[in-house]
């Protein structure tokens, strides 16, 4: 595969580092794929957690994960649910394991378009609309997308390209209730992953919809079909940070993507340097906070021998057993390193704001030393979250 | 069919006047559904009005009316469509006629629940992080619950009753973008109506999944097996106004209801007398400004001849075919009223604030002279919510 010149002229500006030895990933090597056909990932406490988002197989733990907190997490998840059953018969995980499909048809006519900025502008003013927090428009770039996904009926590797002539990605940002993620660990704090990923769901197909309307291709697309944080990156909407997030200026790293792939012309934007990524150099809050110890502490990296880690990109990269290997114990998806980054706020208030301001200055050491000082936020506690004690009264 | 007294107790409080020659709705009469069945009611124009919302059969004729109005409309119904449509086969449009079937069974196990007033709070608390604007809650009252149903593989009456032993209904309000209801009439403004219908759908089957996970029963509905509004004013949530919408005090008449029916043990609210009906005794803005004169300028009466009208409640009643055949022949819904209501402002600012109050005092004769002497805001051009004259370029 060769990479046209122009999109690697913005490599290095978003900060990537690819080598030689790049290969494409597979999509049957995420963990999560990992846990239905990999006898090294999958175990009892895997099977524990998927059947966790059914209520008779929620377990009722302690605080933060009991009755109360899955019945919120395992409801918030329902609007993602139910798109990406649909087609479970045809073995596709819409939105997880293949892309959302075309619930409309591409309109025969094209709307006359006007200057590819105006319609970028526009795009962007229509995905707020429909409820998106961030929007970014970036070139498409096979270098991002899984070479296969999984038949999920029996877990084959299958090819499933995207149709031809897709020429652009649009990036959608959608913020996680920063109160909730306060709770993480605890199944109470996984509401904000399933109410995003439900949001999410409902904003790229309308977003997708909307584009197909005016006569353009456009596939909805969650965690499926391609990465998303190399292309959030592309978009201009954050930098990539050791707790293998996008790190963003309006939310930190408490904010999940989504991504269109369309032929509409639009004007692309370009990577950022913020000065988060510098500051994640001198910080290892998230590594040091990770109960199993799956984030680097060290510089970044050329890979790890993990079948989950992309090959031949210098990067932070997270041992992905470790991680999912706490999920699957907790029963539920854990958030530490995003609640404890120190870009990450709970309200966004001006002491936090010039905290930022200085940390991604080349004042970023004085900034590390007031961050050592004031050490970490405690974690809201699920009982305090559900308004005292006696709320999460369930037995 | 008896009403508890409790029931009756508050519509006096609630504003409702109820006669002896009362009778339940069957939603077979309804103007939509007549549109299906009733010759006096259907014609090409309502089967234009319908098949526009595919984009084959949008038409294009002028400012307002163009493809990408059409297309933002069409998307932005998308997720309500998904749920209305995907029970087709059984006869039965999902939260429009039949209530949205339980996508998760009830919990085995049922939480220990506070006092009522706790759990009503946290209700509303949860409603919230689902994106609901307002929230009240009522004790079920089947007055105002249809009699029967359409069928909708032929439009012939069915029973369709809910489970037995539910009590309490959990109404919420989605509010409708400001500037997009300032450009009614025009398929542009529907957008705000799909939008609406997409984040109710979202929310109510979130908030019914939540309290099934809780171990209680609930039905998720929006438009279907009962009437809103007289549920939304017995929760407090607004008065009934001249231009048939329930008028609240966070956003006037902007804002759309869906409900839940539960029996979950729940604080109630009582109805609320805020000032805003008796001003519109006073006030006559959206009927005057109605194109097809279909609402009254007069006292309330005690029904119309009109089989779309419910008998024996002494209200202001609009004349359903003539608001239906105006939205047949714009291809769009209309909601002029809501527009030109003083009790709705595109920003709520201080002047708008300081109106409400006087308005809603028994000062109001001098808020209308304020409202004569302002005038009607004038209509925002769809060429400048889309951002300049040349935005809207297509043929």
């Amino acid at each position: 595969m060769t990479t046209p010149q122009h999109l690697r002229d913005s490599d290095q500006a978003a900060g990537f580092d690819i080598g030689p030895d790049f290969e494409r990933f597979n999509q049957m090597n995420d963990v999560f794929t990992r846990a239905f056909w990999d006898d090294t990932v999958l175990s009892a406490d895997t099977d524990a957690f998927f059947a966790s988002y059914r209520m008779e197989a929620a377990p009722r733990r302690g605080e933060g994960f009991n009755q109360r907190d899955f019945a919120l997490r395992n409801a918030s998840w329902l609007i993602s649910d139910i798109i990406s059953n649909r087609a479970a018969e045809d073995g596709l995980r819409e939105g997880f394991q293949g892309a959302i499909r075309n619930d409309t048809p591409v309109a025969a006519d094209r709307v006359t378009l006007r200057d590819p900025q105006f319609e970028a502008a526009e795009i962007k003013r229509i995905a707020k609309l429909f409820g998106a927090d961030l929007c970014g428009i970036t070139d498409l770039d096979m270098r991002w997308h899984y070479t296969q996904r999984p038949d999920t009926r029996d877990m084959t590797p299958i090819d499933d390209p995207l149709p031809d002539g897709l020429t652009h990605v649009i990036v959608m940002g959608h913020a996680m209730d920063a109160d909730l993620v306060e709770t993480y660990p605890s199944a109470l704090a996984g509401a904000a992953t399933g109410r995003e990923y439900s949001h999410e769901a409902a904003i790229v197909m309308q977003m997708a919809a909307y584009i197909r309307n005016l006569g353009f291709e456009a596939v909805a697309s969650m965690n499926d079909t391609a990465l998303v944080v190399p292309y959030a990156i592309k978009a201009g909407l954050g930098e990539y940070g050791r707790n293998q997030m996008v790190l963003t200026p309006e939310f930190g790293p408490r904010v999940r993507f989504s991504k269109i792939f369309t032929n509409m012309p639009l004007a692309v934007n370009v990577p950022r340097q913020l000065g988060m990524a510098s500051y994640c150099e001198i910080c290892t809050k998230c590594a040091d906070a990770c109960p199993p110890k799956a984030l680097p502490t060290g510089a970044p990296t050329r890979g790890t021998d993990s079948p989950s880690t992309i090959k031949g990109v210098r990067k932070w990269s997270a041992n992905c057993e470790k991680c999912f290997g706490y999920w699957a114990k907790l029963r539920s998806d854990c958030a530490i390193c995003m609640r404890v980054c120190p870009f990450n706020a709970p309200r966004d208030m001006l002491p936090h704001r010039l905290w930022v301001r200085l940390a991604t200055s080349r004042w970023r050491q004085l900034a590390k030393r007031i961050d050592d000082w004031r050490g970490t936020r405690p974690r809201l506690k699920p009982r305090d979250w559900w308004g005292g004690n006696s709320g999460n009264s369930d037995a």
